[in-house]
């Protein structure tokens, strides 16, 4: 086992693994895919897919949340997205979709500079509420003060802070940071809370009492964090370290066991799929979802980042559509190229390594080998 | 020797290699070509040349399993392909040869619905054998129970199971699974099965009294597998395991020795040789049979797992055609691209480093270096 | 930790890492950006931004060193450039930057075939003086002893002395070397040198009683010496081995303190933050400055390598205009590409980790993961 | 330092490395290229510049190894081409060089089966040493004992013995093999032999009493043997194996000096330079020969193994012109891509790390660093 490697005679690094980069390797049993269980549950609530839509204006649209609860999942509205600040987004959506792409991260930068209309908060998770499914909504750290009586009022299910990297510990000079562990103590809605990138920030995270923590920076395919800033977290690394925290952080509280979200980087349905056998109890979807036809991005994807007024850390990026929700989630496929009836290919892998439960699938065998390979 | 690599806090995975990361290194002795013996046995059945035509619709006809069988080798026919299916397959074969790739999936889950024929079976075995080659019928382990009794009676010399993870011990809720060792057992013809992707996977097969373990997964070129479900076996790792486990079965056994076979992922004829220099006994080889003139897939290739209804994880690929499959086989060769001449390319391959026999070329050196290199 | 890799039975060798084999991963605590600190100083001098343009014809003019002074960086002025060979030398910019690639390198030699003129060194020199910058001027360890007398004499404040790579200890047959350690102990200006390619090439430079070194071999983008001479200096394995000579340094010198200034390799601001998270206390920008629509290059870029009359190991690339020299150093950004907005950058990486000063930041968490991940 | 790796649990190797995947680095010392001494010496025969000009027809006429001679290397033609095969090779050099690529194969078995003529094995010896130059001729293993005495009678001073893996220990059921060991005993000239692939099969060719040991299988970049026949020799790697080879023997033999020759794989003058740093005494060049304009296959390379008659393994590649011979080896280079001036080059690499004679720069220090880097 080899822990750091010397990068120069001052520093040490790990060697961290992305997605891409590992393989599951069936062993000695196998079952049948009808007989795998995939349900998830987050405290009181109980979903029959491990999947909830990521919070980004390109995939999730109140319809677009309707619809993944009504499938089995979890959508999580962006209050900070383009249906808080707009009455009609449509035409600012077909607007993003048709710019060209050396103009696209001005228009993105332009239209997100539109206000948040507090009142469009309550509506859009209102009309999600009428729709009977789980509601929830997504807050950044830096507005979540602000906004999070708004989004209690109008009522949610589920909350969630996300950001690039989330910690427990923000220090400011200017103004009083949220104190995320008095936060969460005084909600009574249970919190995800993230990207956190390794087990030491996860752990933090996890004592604040959230009921959750997203894995990753979610950018994904459509982030240039690694370009811009040098930030990069090599996801297969990070799950795992972060499935080990929440392990540990089983035995400091008593048992409390914190769901493990991977977040980002699940292109298709072979990364998705690896989350689990790393250690994930759920993952978050962007891209993927980003292919729906129902999506509001009209094949176009984009992430909180992007929109950053004096330092866009993501692109607009072409994602194309592939078909229905339900078929992106549920199947069937007509193309062998991954990116539809992720829950399908899920259950194929859990029967060629033997496993029934979720659970017991985050122990299957993985290796590292080049994805060339 | 590095064992395993630790991907997170939470997991370790072993490092594996496909057989592009390997390569084979002479030492201090040479011989010549003409002085290589590379005949193969198994059971009572000799061969000239240790490749199997892989049992898939794009490869194996009842003519090309005819052809493999003169030419010294051993055609294996897919019994629940085209040829069981349709009483004339050829305008099925050309219509998916013609169709544009964008559609391809669909139409081989159309075409691949129509069910298979039992008499089918009977007539397609019963025209090798009058061929007077080595008769030899694939079934995957879904339709072994209900078919195999057909098989049988309409005689062949070898029985193969194949399917991408087969183990000895499948687990289902539905349905009574083939218990493979009973099975083996009541047959009075050698059976060969896989695939199996590690030592583990492959001890079980050896002791359910297979003469005959195929390692991988079969697909190669043609699928799709680690992208849609994230599992991927690396071949040149896997060769090596299971031939560690067929020594210390054979030590468990009292000496039955058991034949490892490569399948997938020897596009060209390097990477064939050096399955054999990491220990098989044989090959399947697919990708390079397809593309002889008298193959039936008119210069296109699919896997079985191409076919699913609701979860394809192959494609359609278009590999072309280079020669006869007496070319592609046993030269000569007009071309230096690795397409043809396989046996040519492992006799120079024996002679360079100095062995005779298949079984000490198994001792070959081989090292890692970057395919690139 | 591994050290050394056997390269072949006679030969060991580190392995050895660039800019893009790391990334930054952030831990428990992050920050706002805006309570970030980038100031640095060399000797008496300081600086808002911790950036120093390098002595490039393509990139620092008379006017862009003393823009790069009035937005808080330093710029150096080549004095062996051809602001000193020519009175005017816009018309040739002009020619380098229209003439077709395969020319260029010829009309690079011929250009730069013209001598230099003392008297164009004191011109250019009071240029800069006179608009109230910090003026800094840099010469090749071929020529300083030559020039350096008229250098003083203009009067600069900081003094460069700059080559591929430059020793403490050249040895010649034909000429008397320059004694680096004596000529900076004569000099009462501070001196930079470099490019040193690892701990024990630097520690001797920090010995001369250098007041900081130049890590790397400045070439970047526009470089082909590895192709050309087999050397190679991988900059993160670099800067961090001399970061560690600085303190071994510091220790041995009873408390100086010598810069560490990465030099070359940062095409886009992910590799300028990651420098100082690796140990730099500065970084030299070459190709980012390039893309100045200011820039005397004209979207175009080479560097000293280049110009060589027989064996030139660079070449003129086209890096193209992105925005002002101000907007690639201190935004907005209105792409999200890495070329703009490196403090900007930086601030937010330093944020994201929880570091406040530029100090601090050099302790940040590195990893070490593929850059396609 | 790794030694051997677990491919699989029955198969170890060694990790190998190219030229490509290491780089010299500078430390302390740094000299000028004009001290740097290049010459070189076998057996008797001194030189000026350590290059021998590989004997395939794409590279060596008559009238070009007489050049090389002139230039200060050795020339050594190819015994089996074009020039003893044909009394006007000429037209077909012509034809080989226009031919369309996919047929170029077939046109190169067909040519080389034209028979050797020992008479222009004489005129053609003669005609180099009418020229002044050093003469040097090579025959492959298979045609050594059949040739040799002509050549013999015909006069050369050095005899090289090229195949693509020669072994001390040649084995054949159907001839008698050359014995080496008592064929260079009786010999009168010394003998360069290869291809040797790693220490063992270096050190028992030196045992024969080769005056020097040709490393690599000499293809390069017109080479598919890994692709055809999964053979590889990693060259990095095996120059420094034949290099502590090479010590070992000297010890064992009481101070005999086997001349360490790297052949294949040098495109460019930064692998041509590594070649010496890691320990040879000198270079074989072919590919980059084959761009001068005097080189006889007008553009066009390709080497013995691509003219087999039943399986080539290798192609004729366009290599394009890039100067004459002298431009080549001793420059001056007008583009900076590495193809011209190779003891430039050297010298250059020499000089910044320090070394006046090719014996120490084979200390140098290299680093392992990826070529991207």
């Amino acid at each position: 086992m080899i822990q750091d490697i010397e990068i120069g005679q001052g520093k040490t690094g790990r060697m961290c693994y992305s997605l891409d980069d590992v393989a599951i390797v069936p062993t000695r049993r196998t079952r049948d895919p009808e007989d795998v269980d995939t349900s998830w549950q987050v405290d009181a609530y109980e979903f029959d897919i491990p999947v909830i839509g990521a919070p980004m204006d390109s995939v999730m649209s109140p319809s677009t949340v309707i619809e993944m609860g009504k499938l089995g999942g979890l959508g999580v509205l962006d209050l900070e997205g383009l249906w808080t600040r707009y009455d009609d987004p449509e035409p600012i959506l077909r607007e993003i979709a048709q710019c060209p792409q050396e103009e696209s991260t001005a228009l993105l930068q332009r239209v997100y500079a539109e206000p948040i209309k507090p009142q469009l908060i309550t509506e859009r998770l209102h009309e999600i509420r009428d729709a009977g499914v789980t509601v929830a909504g997504a807050l950044s750290p830096q507005r979540t003060q602000d906004l999070y009586q708004t989004v209690l009022d109008a009522g949610v299910d589920l909350f969630v802070i996300r950001g690039t990297a989330v910690s427990a510990e923000h220090v400011s000079q200017t103004h009083e940071p949220l104190d995320l562990k008095q936060f969460i103590y005084d909600l009574d809605v249970p919190v995800i809370v993230g990207g956190a990138a390794n087990y030491r920030a996860a752990k933090h995270l996890m004592r604040t009492g959230a009921a959750g923590i997203l894995v990753g920076s979610g950018g994904g395919a459509v982030s240039t964090s690694r370009t811009i800033t040098g930030i990069h977290v090599p996801l297969a690394t990070a799950i795992a370290d972060i499935a080990a925290a929440r392990k540990d952080y089983m035995e400091e509280s008593d048992g409390r066991y914190v769901q493990v979200i991977a977040d980002g980087g699940m292109g298709f349905s072979g990364n998705f799929v690896k989350a689990f056998a790393l250690g994930a109890d759920a993952v978050m979807l962007g891209t993927p979802l980003a292919r729906a036809a129902e999506a509001p991005g009209l094949g176009m994807h984009w992430g909180h980042e992007a929109v950053h007024p004096t330092l866009p850390r993501g692109r607009r990026a072409e994602v194309g559509t592939v078909g229905s929700l339900e078929q992106i989630l549920l199947g069937p496929s007509h193309q062998a190229d991954g990116s539809t009836n992720f829950i399908g290919a899920l259950r194929r892998a859990m029967a060629s390594t033997g496993y029934v439960k979720l659970h017991d699938f985050q122990r299957a065998q993985v290796v590292v080998a080049a994805s060339h390979n």
